[in-house]
């Protein structure tokens, strides 16, 4: 699980809108790409200094600007000067704890979502805090910079010119984003089932404590994934509640179906949280058994051979007038005394079902 | 329990509407059977090529398309470009782990349901997503084609002519095939019902580990049950709620009985959940009261034999002067009081319920 | 408990509206009596033919119809044919595991109530189902037809015309039905409060696996009457909404009182599940403490025989040189000293609170 | 814990509105008292028979007339005919297990609240049910008539003639009593809470089973205590939402406040039962330890001594040739080896933190 | 965890709106300093007399008084009179263990907020209540007066006149306060998560008594924060609810912004909760294999050295015609025996993994 709260110590005390970054340090300067189409055109550039998106302000054309790494208090600044934003959304952007969120302001929107990686099936699910910015003719996302990131095959798609997207307009774009992250979500889930399935194999098998803490990690990591599909369903839920012109009628449908999948994925979670539940009762009961079954074989043992020691002390014994001691078959009796006491104390657990 | 979350990750990526099959993979052509009829007409046919259904798209009377069988994309695609439906109409009736939902698109309802198995009692539920499209003429349903379907008493209403199917018009008989599939899992739930009930005897007469494993196996086909039958509720209300022309005023009083009918299952499933909750605190408490009757065992004849073991070892001690050994009646005397320990240890114990 | 869910395999597949008796088969006839009444007039009759009531139907005095077994479909199909009840009432009168519910038809109500059963302190509650039919110049009352019924007083009261029931129409007699079987839950309450504090008492002062199936059994009794009576309160709050001309204001206000009383019902049922997991978390504790104290005997007994054992064995040894053997009071010093080790471990145990 | 369901068998079956007492039998007659004030004037007497309250109906003086002991039917009878109650309400009044509630009739409010008593800290919370009627000019108080009232304060502060009280009308007395029985809540809470300290250091000191039933026993009190806030805050709500021309506008303000404390109260409440859970677990989990506690002794007592005895048992055999057994330091030897096995015992286990 | 419920018995049958003060005594006057700007202006001072505050009431500019320490009545109360303060407001500000709440009086709105202190790792939380009155042109902080407050940032703004604060209203300098409170919320939680984690790592390693106390702790912990959290949403909800025109809409943004990071810190509680609960199970888990390691030593001990030394007794034993011990190897034979016993039941526990 991602930490909970991010050091925010520095932050304390100072006025709001004041812009601080929270999160991860990272070294190197923030990269950001631009892409701008309409039906006709496309063109596609790796953006230098900022200033070179500035001119796309008011151009008609849809554009999408990327910046992967907030880190740099400076870029996210000018951007948000230059496009109008709020102080208040530029401290938000800088913020990667957020919560996914949605906020209207007049002509521009502010979305957080976060985007899982978790697929690698040695590491636990990770999470990178995206902000859109939907504007009428600019979609601007903000990346917390982490390896990779699941955008390309929107690009494609806006390359190859095929499908709607270069069709619609910014609203389609950010739309198209947001369901690629939350098709990713699948992926993270679909890992997570199958890491769950192996656990839950091992439980039948051989439960140790390295299993308990399994069913620990990943009900945390179920946790962590309901915090962030959950507030993002009333994110969509409210895009598609036509509160803004930005959002056209035509995207509607489609947001309806994003919300679907973020339904379908919090349904997931809840019965992956509730199977381990179950397994942690498993795990508990397995527990006692074994200590059922280690003090069977104690009992069995102890059963069977304190009271042949018991003879056996009674006939060490140095009394002088002990008559048993002196008769000739004396002995071998002793070893058939024992023989029964013995096996019919196994055939007595036998009948208990101990053995 | 069915398989919680399918492989999409040959999905993940693509643009929205993107027709990919998700599910099992099945051989095989899908089969088509189609329905037609009127008060007064009647024909019914099996399908070789989805063009032949095409002309019954502007036919006044009710057609039912029944297609068993997804995996065929180009199937699914020509009849919904037939039929007029939207790309992500046909993208959800490909992808078989959709959540049951409803959708009212201006000319027609999109419908997702699940049709369950489980009467066969050694085998688990098992669903298959069943799509409906609901236009003012026509019924188009689609099923992933597993063995059998439920909707066999529904063509042998039509074909008998009997009943009100044939007098009214395609709302109904979306309503008739939805009803089905309610009912069908009255059967399930009965028997699920038996085999909970022999659990439950299981675990009064003697409770093993397989006990606990087939209780939490419950426990997960009704979280399965809860949700297939919850989500259904909302579609029946939605349909319920007069939002669309197609449904007509005559046929919502039968959804309010299909309704009712969900809302009983969902609460016999409850029910169940909440017996199987207190099976398992049965099953836990006897482990632990099988711990204590071993550990009752064991602490019965420790406590009888150690005292008298020492008894005989002390008297197997080869102290030179040691004036009882030389008596007479020693040994017996030993043997006297050997008796008496044990015997009134076994009172203590007896007093003790013990024994 | 009674079962949760009765056979209905013969139902499925059958068109809505079939009429299939769902419930325990019955032998015999079932009892038909009729109440005729007004504030002048008042006549009783047993009914031999359904045929009889029709008359009637037209009658401005108020007719209360019992019908005592729902077994033969033609009583119940002749009787709901000749009051204009749709074939869906019927089928669910006739279908005796319903939810409690209430449905608004045109010119008459239709309600589900359930009769519990349960003062008798060596049974378990079970339920009968009530279906009343609420016309305007009628109630219809459609019971199982188990032995008795708790309507005797409304009887009485209409026969001595005493208070306000002949004054008043057929939604007050329907009411006078709903509120005699509601006090009759709290008659079963009782009984159930009962035996539950016989049972905390047997909990506390010995507690065995009776007393953990015995927790269990009133909790499952409790979800049972939380399923009866949870429902029958949205029935009566939804019948005092005005929604129906058929319910006159005054009786609004009796409806209120009833409705008080199931949710102090309730209120009661809640209570009593989360005592009895209180009780249960009890009775696992206390087989905790058992374990305990067992296993406290069983090592006082191991902590002072096994030294004393080891020392008996020790001077036990056939070394050829051990002079405390040849001491003259080497013997009673060994008795001494076995003496000596067992009372102080005595005293430890004493301290340690083990004794 | 008060108890739950009172014996009303007696009453099943009457006709709703008839008078009869459900609650515990008390001798001797009802005592009333009657306080009659407006701005000017003052006059409190102590009412011999009810007549006496009669002709205070209609003057415009705010009239206060408190009834100790409901178990008199005809007094409450006759108060109420005079007064122009509802037979339904009569019927609330003498029936004492009433749940909190709030109803209006055209000129009156009728409103039942809970009393409670528990601030002996050795005696359990009781409550008592208070009903008043608030009218124009009019407030009845009924009590169950326990020993002693919390409406003394009350009392005094009309005697006295300061404060608001004598100024405002009879919503702001109703107020008064209301807000009095609140404040009494929290004493109860703060002694509940002084005792759960108290157990909550016994716990940590020494755990024994009185301790769980001192546990259960507080949680059932606060599940009492539930019962009794958490419906009288809906009273309250219900009270302040101007449905009722008696309530004035200057009075809201105070009603609000009241509000808030049944809020902190409920929260209070909320809280105990979240620490008292913490506790069970506490306590469950420190009968674990102990018994792991109990079974390192026998295990280090075992693992010492059964060696040795074993090295004893060697030495103890009869075989004609054991060469050790003539050597000249063969028993100091043995000495020896029992000593080194023995610390080295104890060594391990020191390692293993069992000491 | 800080106290639940205070003292408040000397305050029980008061009538309301008298002023006593319910909370920890305190020493010393109450510190008032006072802070009064425009966008121009700008003047600080520390109050002596309460009385020289009176005059900037009607002065346009905004006043910010600051009362550091409520326990002297006078001094709250000459302040509330000459603003104009509800009686109720006053016993409110005195009472500090209110709930976070806000009312909406005519000419001001009376909110309460806790302020928490808990970055110190070796104190629990504690809680301090701020109660605040925003009027059009003055702000009233009144501090229960503990050491330090979090005030200072929003002072050094002012004094700075950077940033907003300066040109805006009192509302914005209400929300400033709220933010910096709600701000150091993050503090406490951060170092909370800390020690808790510090806490997991102990579970881990070598988990005691004190590490279950101490999740006991943090739970109760968590209980308390969301009793200060939660009510705080609907504070600030309510205050962007536009009710009242002293909230003006440019401030709507920030509170929006507040309200944001209240159900941030809301929702690291609940998964703060809930990784508790995880911990827990797996502390009760970890004393479960406790025991059960424990017993495995047990038993193994037992299971090999209970046959050997049987079999020593056998040959302990003075039967006169024993064969064995004449025999030349019977000693070497015995030694021989047991080790084969001996090691074979250590590769028997090997494979089953005991050891």
């Amino acid at each position: 699980m991602a930490k909970l709260i991010k050091k925010r110590s520095k932050k304390a005390g100072l006025p709001p809108g004041t812009l601080v970054h929270i999160g991860e340090k990272r070294a190197g300067e923030p990269k950001i790409t631009l892409i701008d189409y309409d039906e006709a055109n496309f063109q596609e550039r790796d953006v230098k200094t900022v200033e070179e998106c500035f001119s796309f302000r008011e151009k008609p054309t849809v554009t999408w600007i990327n910046v992967e790494g907030v880190h740099q208090v400076e870029v996210v600044e000018k951007l948000g000067n230059c496009f109008g934003l709020h102080p208040l959304v530029l401290e938000d952007i800088l913020n990667t704890d957020q919560r996914p969120k949605m906020e209207i302001y007049g002509d521009y929107i502010y979305i957080v979502v976060k985007m899982l990686y978790g697929s690698d099936p040695n590491r636990l699910v990770e999470a990178e805090q995206v902000s859109l910015i939907l504007g009428s003719n600019f979609v601007i996302s903000f990346q917390e910079g982490k390896e990779g990131d699941v955008f390309n095959p929107v690009r494609e798609r806006i390359r190859s010119g095929k499908g709607l997207i270069q069709k619609m307009g910014s609203d389609y774009l950010a739309y198209s984003l947001i369901d690629t992250i939350v098709d990713n979500y699948f992926l993270v889930l679909e890992s997570l089932g199958e890491r769950i399935e192996l656990l839950e194999e091992e439980l039948v098998a051989h439960p140790t404590t390295t299993t308990l803490h399994g069913i620990q990690k990943f009900k945390n990591e179920m946790i962590f994934m309901r915090r962030v599909v959950w507030p993002l369903r009333e994110v969509i839920s409210g895009l598609g509640r036509k509160e803004s012109p930005l959002i056209k009628e035509t995207t509607e449908i489609y947001l309806r179906d994003v919300y679907d999948h973020t339904v379908q994925v919090m349904d997931a979670v809840e019965v992956y949280r509730e199977m381990l539940s179950g397994m942690l009762d498993i795990y508990l009961s397995s527990v006692s058994n074994r200590l059922n079954s280690v003090m069977k074989v104690l009992t069995i043992i102890a059963t069977i051979f304190m009271p042949l020691t018991f003879i056996a002390g009674i006939y060490g014994m140095n009394f002088k007038y002990m008559p048993e001691l002196e008769w000739r078959w004396g002995y071998p009796a002793i070893w058939l005394i024992v023989m029964i006491i013995g096996i019919s104390m196994l055939i007595y657990f036998k009948k208990k079902k101990w053995l």
